[in-house]
């Protein structure tokens, strides 16, 4: 029998008639001849208020303890989708993640996958139910505790029971019916594409398009699991929302795809910093054991530059989220104190912003950053720090222009256009 | 190391602060030199509010998946009380009915103990914490599914664990500081017991004093549990509450120990059925199976009255709750349209209510009944029915009078006074 993994998060479970709306999608898939595999978040709001009362009994909470409080809100889900799968005819069961078992890290409120064994589930299937619906979030780890995956973490177990199952598709089910070539409330040229490559939406997710979880995305890359989001307040087809799957998958992809954003960007730039080997280690150190999440850095050219100094001198650019330059600030002035790195000064520039082009197309296409660069300079926007991987390009602008610069780069890349 | 049980109410872990006084009391017996297992209700109307939503979805629900979801309030204050007792420097755990494993019957929604085996949680306990806080009214199945216990499951829990684990004592905290002689809001002569048999709480908890549930008296004293119950929301110490404990242990008991009652009875009398084998059968049968729950039943001396008819005739009184009577008049109409029992005609009486003297000393004292009438003849309150067992006497009356007769009864009785 083919099977589907179908995920519905919070919003598409918020109550028990978004619960029966979903229901409906499964009861189709099942008449369409797919054993379906159901995951389910808790319902909208559940999570946020057990955090709130882990959070407030316990400021610096034991892990395990926080695990096992935050994980119920999914095991009611479970239970109640299954009764309306039941009260529709289909035959379904509810599992826990200590039922399957989902074989877990002990790494509490972070865990990994270890291992999900199949044949508690495929008994069920053999039994002739119809549907397994699952807790999502949840596992256990080897010494019988309760572990969670961190948040976004039901996206992450709709892929790996993709993987497990070697099922046909994992469809997302959320509050967006898929994947824009930007923002819509930033463009009405924001185009739904309808394939998108594993790649791309690793740099579209990372880069702000909040839709599906960074890690499960890389799950799904790693195990070629073919995932579709798509809304579950809509009617849905086979055809409906946007499938990430694997480039070559992709017949005719454009060069570029799409444009990402973040708008709350910070540029550091620690003036005059000595030019010596380890100089880069002995300032991001720091920051990384700070928490400090630096996106993109630029070192300035420094070779023969000394400034009166006895020694080599550079300047030294990164960027991070803008509420985090008050902790950025306080480790660099700390490792300065110490003598472990030397600046004259640093300069903080809050008011940036980042936009990026995404597409597995730019590695076989030059003049892409040429043309992205002569966009920007057509609307008089300056750019600040420029940053480039192998399918995509980044660059900080002021914030004033970011709508602006998006708005352009859209018309630029022609995205509003398919294929 | 000496072990208690403390068990906690719905009331008493109703929000985080009620969950922290709690938890004060758990601290202090660790203090005192004990390792304690906790036993926990859900916080108070979250399984009203599981249980509405899985009657909503499904009216005819599967008793699995009904305890799937139902059960998950439990498994939230006990990570919440795991949670407070550690910022309180109190080692805890907590511990999910499965986790144990608290393993039951397959009897979903009602079901009884296998057994509770104490390796994982002995070895906890050796490795130097002090307290195991367990998810009250739950367990899992021979087939790795979670079982729910029936309401007010939670006291059986706390007496099994406390049976499995020879605890000294197993502490039942409530919203009521104890047992009392009889109901205070009805007169305020009500004295709160200090000890009490299992025999005679079994009595009163069956005839309406709704503190302790039934089953839990029943198993406690099976395996000699001693049982306090006390409130949390008082200063408790030692000598708190009532304990229920062996009759051996109570030196110098009064003939009667309590009055329980029981406003909302009904008495109806099956006027001139045929007096032959098998006719209590006959007319009981079908009552227990539409569910209706006969207390008190009496039958007329019907020797050699025939009443014009060819063989001997009685009479058949018995009682049920008032909100039962519907259905007893279908099923014993059900009945004669099918001639199994023949009768004149059914007589209802809709004003009842049923008051009881309870007390292990009349077994070795007699009298007791003499004087329970003439207090009630003294008052002009005429008896529909009388009912005994070894350690109760009961009796129907007129509603009007229940008050009047559970305070005169606690006069005549004495019951104001200690030992």
């Amino acid at each position: 029998m083919p099977l589907l993994v179908m995920k519905f998060g919070g919003t598409s479970v918020a109550d028990l008639d978004r619960i029966r709306h979903a229901a409906q999608k499964v009861r189709a898939e099942v008449a369409r001849g797919y054993d379906v595999i159901v995951i389910v978040s808790a319902m909208a709001g559940k999570t946020n208020e057990l955090v709130g009362w882990v959070g407030e009994t316990s400021p610096l909470y034991d892990a395990r303890e926080y695990d096992a409080v935050v994980s119920s809100g999914e095991n009611v889900t479970a239970g109640l989708m299954a009764l309306t799968l039941q009260e529709m005819d289909v035959p379904a069961r509810s599992w826990q993640g200590w039922q399957v078992p989902i074989q877990t890290t002990s790494a509490h409120g972070a865990a990994r996958f270890v291992d999900i064994p199949r044949a508690n589930i495929d008994a069920k299937f053999a039994e002739g139910f119809k549907v397994a619906v699952i807790a999502g979030f949840q596992g256990v780890s080897p010494e019988g505790r309760i572990t969670t995956l961190g948040r976004g973490g039901s996206d992450t177990t709709a892929v790996a029971f993709a993987a497990a199952f070697g099922a046909e598709r994992c469809d997302i089910y959320t509050d967006v019916d898929g994947i824009y070539t930007t923002d819509p409330r930033i463009t009405s040229k924001a185009r739904k594409l309808d394939k998108i490559s594993f790649e791309e939406m690793l740099e579209l997710a990372s880069l702000g398009a909040k839709v599906l979880q960074t890690r499960s995305v890389e799950l799904a890359m790693r195990y070629k699991v073919r995932l579709r989001v798509l809304s579950s307040f809509d009617d849905t087809d086979e055809s409906s929302g946007t499938l990430v799957c694997d480039e070559e998958e992709i017949m005719e992809s454009k060069v570029v795809s799409g444009l990402a954003f973040s708008r709350e960007e910070a540029k550091l730039t620690l003036v005059t910093v000595e030019d010596r080997p380890g100089i880069a280690a002995a300032i991001f150190g720091p920051l990384a054991e700070a928490g400090v999440n630096v996106d993109m850095i630029v070192q300035n050219i420094s070779e023969k530059d000394y400034r009166g100094h006895e020694k080599p001198v550079t300047d030294m650019t990164f960027s991070c989220p803008v509420d985090q330059v008050a902790r950025a600030q306080k480790a660099l002035e700390e490792a300065r104190a110490t003598d472990s790195i030397k600046y004259e000064k640093l300069e903080v520039d809050t008011d940036a912003a980042k936009v990026s082009v995404v597409g597995i197309g730019m590695r076989s296409h030059a003049g892409v950053a040429a043309r992205m660069f002569r966009a920007l300079a057509e609307e008089g926007i300056n750019i600040k720090v420029i940053a480039t991987s192998e399918i995509k390009i980044s660059v900080l602008i002021d914030r004033k222009y970011m709508e602006l610069a998006v708005q352009s780069l859209h018309d630029a890349f022609e995205l509003e256009k398919a294929g």
